[in-house]
C-alpha cells in the first residue's frame, strides 16, 4: 500500500541547467569511474531506489514523489556488471546527443545501442525494458528528466484554442492554435520551455478531454470560444508531452485545469496521473503533474442526474479490479472519490463521455459542461 | 478467396451532390415508404450486399470494389423489421444533421438514437455494431460516403510540410503545415473538399509513415525540406480522414505516394489498405484508396542489405497467420510481394522502422530513404 507523507518541498534544483551543463554532469559520472579504475578501485554508480517501496504521496504538494532511498551498482559485482555496462552506454550516447543537439525517442536509443558484444554471444540489450530502466536511473543520478537528456517518449494529443506557441528549434515558428482549422495542433513529445515557448494564452481555464471524438464535438460546438478556454485532448492515457503542456499551462500561465474523461476507473486513473503524477515517474511529478487539476466528469451520479440509465455499459472485470486498487490510494482517500469508486464497484456500470449525445449532440457543450463548471460541481 | 475482376470503371457519380441534395435523397427513401404504406403495400428498403462474397478486386483500377448484388429489406418480415426500424431512424437523424449543418461521430449517432422503445423492453440499438451496419447500408442506398452524410469516424494522424490548407467551416483558417513547429497539424476526421481546401502544395511526393516516432525523427532531420516532400503519419492503421487526405493529395494534386511502415504483415497490411482500400469499405475505395501508392520499406531484404540481423524481432503467431492470408489476396499476387510474404513466413522475423537507428539516428533520413526513393527500389 502507498505511504502518505508530509514533508517540506525540495528546492526546485532541476531544470535550470543548459544541455551543455547536463552533458558535463554525464561526463562527470564517467570521469569518476575512470578515476576509480586508475586507483585500482571498483567503479560504482549511484541512483535512487525505485518501485513502490520508495514512492511517497506528498500530501502538502499533492503529488507523488520518490523517497530518499538510494542504491549503488558496482562494476565488479557479477549481478550488477551487465546493468553497469548498459548505464555507461546510455550515458555516453545521451552525452553525444546533447553535444550534437540531437534528440531521440527511447526506442531509438534502444535500437541504436543494441548489438552483440564482440567475441561473445552477449547482447548489450535484450529488450527495450532494459534500456528504459537505465534511462530512469540516469535521470535520477543527474537529477533531471529524460527530455533534458534529449530523450523522449512517443507523442500523442491535440491542442486547440486561443494560445500562441513558438517553436524555438524550428525557425521560431509562431502559431495560434485557434487558427488551424478544426484539426488543431498535434502536441509534440517535447514540450520543454527551452524548445517551445508559450507566447500568449487568452483563456480562463484548460479543459483536458480523454477522447478525440469528444474533442471534435467541442470544437464543432465552438466550446473554446464561447467558454473562453483551451482544449487539450489526450487520446487515452496522456503522453508525457501532453502532461508537460498541461503542467506548464497551470504553473506558468496560472490557468485552472479541468479534466473530462469517461466515467470509469480507466478514465479516473487518467485524471489521477494528470493531477498527482504516476508511480513509474514519481521523481518527475513537479514537471508532469498538476495537483490543482479538478475533475468535472463523467461521474456515476451523472447517470441519475441526467437520466442516462439507458446508455451505460457494464464494467469489465479488469475495471472492477482497478477500482478496488484505487480505493486504497491515498489521493483517492476522500469522501467524494471513495463514494464514486464504491458506487462503481457496487453497480458495475460505466458511462462514456459520448453517451451524453443521448440527450442531444450539443447537450455536452451547451448544458452539461457549462453548468457543472459554473457551479464548480467537481470531484477533487 | 477474393475474386479478381476486370471491368469498366463506373462513372464517378458520387460526391458531386450538396448536403441539401443528399438530405433530399434521404427524404425520398422515407417518402417512398410512406407511399407504400398508404397503398397498403409492405414498405421496403434496398441496399447493396456486403461481405466478402460481393467484394471484388478491380484489376484495371487497382482497388477493391463492391459488386452489383443487392439485398432488399421488408418491414413486414419479422427477420427484417428491427433493422428496418434502425435504418429509418439513422436516415431521419442524418437528414437532420445535413439540414442543420451538424456533424457527428458514428459513436455519437449510436448514443443519440439508443433508447428503449416505449411500452416494450426492446432497445432501438443494442450496440454500436448495429448502428454502424445501418450507416453502411445507407451509404450504399444513397450512393455516397458517410462523411457526406455528416458522419465520421475518430481522427488520427499528423501532417507536416509545405502544404497550405483552408478550413472553410472554421473562419476560413489558412495555415501552412511547415510552419507549425515540429508538431504539425492534427488531421481531422473530415477531409472532404467541401470543408477542407488544399490551397497549395509545394512538394514532389508524399511520404506516409506508420509510426509517430519515425515521423518525429524525419521532422528533426528536416527530411521534408531537404527532399521536397510532405510527411503524413498514420499512427498505426490509417484513419478514414488520413486516408482521404492521402487520396486527395494523389488524385487532386497528382503527388506520388510512398509508404513507409514496419517490416511485418501488419505494416504491409496498412500499406495495402492505403493503396487498394479495405474489404469493409470496398464501396468507397475511389475516395479512400490510392492505387498508385508504392512501398519503400521496411522489407526483410533490408535486414540483409543493411546488416540489421541483430535488431530484428520474432514474429508473433498472429502475424504469421496474417501473412499466410495475405499470400492469397489478388493484390499481393505478384512476384515481389509473394517473395516478401514467403520470406516472412519462413524466417519468422520482423523489422521495425526504428531499428534503422542501429546504423545511426540520421541513417534513415540521409541514406536509407533517399537512396531507395532515388533508385525507385519499391515494392508494388
Amino acid at each position: 500500500m502507498m505511504k502518505a507523507k508530509t514533508r517540506k518541498p525540495k528546492a526546485k534544483s532541476k531544470g535550470k541547467e543548459t544541455p551543455k551543463q547536463i552533458a558535463k554532469k554525464l561526463e562527470g559520472i564517467g570521469d569518476g569511474m575512470v578515476a576509480d579504475i586508475k586507483k585500482g578501485k571498483d567503479p560504482s554508480f549511484k541512483t535512487q531506489l525505485r518501485g513502490r517501496s520508495n514512492v511517497e504521496f506528498d500530501e502538502d504538494r499533492g503529488i507523488l514523489t520518490l523517497g530518499d532511498k538510494e542504491t549503488t551498482r558496482n562494476f565488479l559485482n557479477i549481478g550488477h556488471a551487465r546493468k553497469f555496462m548498459q548505464t555507461t552506454m546510455v550515458a555516453a550516447k545521451t552525452r553525444d546527443y546533447l553535444n550534437q543537439n540531437k534528440t531521440a525517442s527511447i526506442r531509438e536509443v534502444y535500437y541504436e545501442l543494441k548489438h552483440t558484444v564482440p567475441n561473445s554471444k552477449e547482447n548489450t540489450f535484450d529488450g527495450q525494458t532494459e534500456s528504459d530502466a537505465v534511462i530512469v536511473d540516469l535521470e535520477h543520478s543527474v537529477n533531471t528528466i529524460r527530455e533534458k537528456l534529449n530523450l523522449h517518449a512517443n507523442p500523442k494529443g491535440t491542442l486547440y484554442g486561443d494560445i500562441t506557441l513558438k517553436d524555438k528549434m524550428h525557425h521560431n515558428d509562431k502559431f495560434n492554435c485557434a487558427k488551424l482549422g478544426r484539426g488543431g495542433w498535434s502536441v509534440m513529445s517535447r514540450l520543454e520551455p527551452e524548445e517551445i515557448e508559450i507566447v500568449s494564452v487568452n483563456a480562463k481555464y484548460v479543459l483536458v478531454i480523454e477522447t478525440e471524438a469528444m474533442y471534435e464535438r467541442l470544437v464543432e460546438e465552438q466550446f473554446a470560444k464561447k467558454n473562453h478556454c483551451i482544449l487539450v485532448s489526450t487520446g487515452g492515457q496522456a503522453a508525457r508531452g501532453t502532461r508537460r503542456l498541461i503542467n506548464r499551462l497551470n504553473s506558468e500561465k496560472k490557468l485552472p485545469v479541468i479534466v473530462f474523461t469517461d466515467g470509469d476507473p480507466y478514465g479516473w486513473y487518467i485524471y489521477s496521473v494528470i493531477k498527482q503524477g504516476s508511480m513509474a515517474l514519481a521523481a518527475h511529478s513537479q514537471y508532469l503533474a498538476c495537483p490543482e487539476a479538478q475533475y468535472v466528469g463523467m461521474t456515476l451520479h451523472d447517470v441519475e442526474t441526467y437520466g442516462l440509465e439507458n446508455v451505460t455499459e457494464r464494467m469489465k472485470d479488469g475495471d472492477i479490479k482497478r477500482a478496488k486498487e484505487m480505493l486504497e490510494y491515498p489521493w483517492f482517500k476522500n469522501k467524494l472519490w471513495q463514494n464514486q469508486l464504491k458506487k462503481a464497484i457496487r453497480e458495475k456500470i460505466r458511462i462514456e463521455q459520448q453517451a451524453l449525445a443521448n440527450k442531444s449532440l450539443e447537450f455536452v457543450a451547451t448544458e452539461y459542461l457549462p453548468k457543472k463548471i459554473k457551479e464548480k460541481d467537481f470531484l477533487p
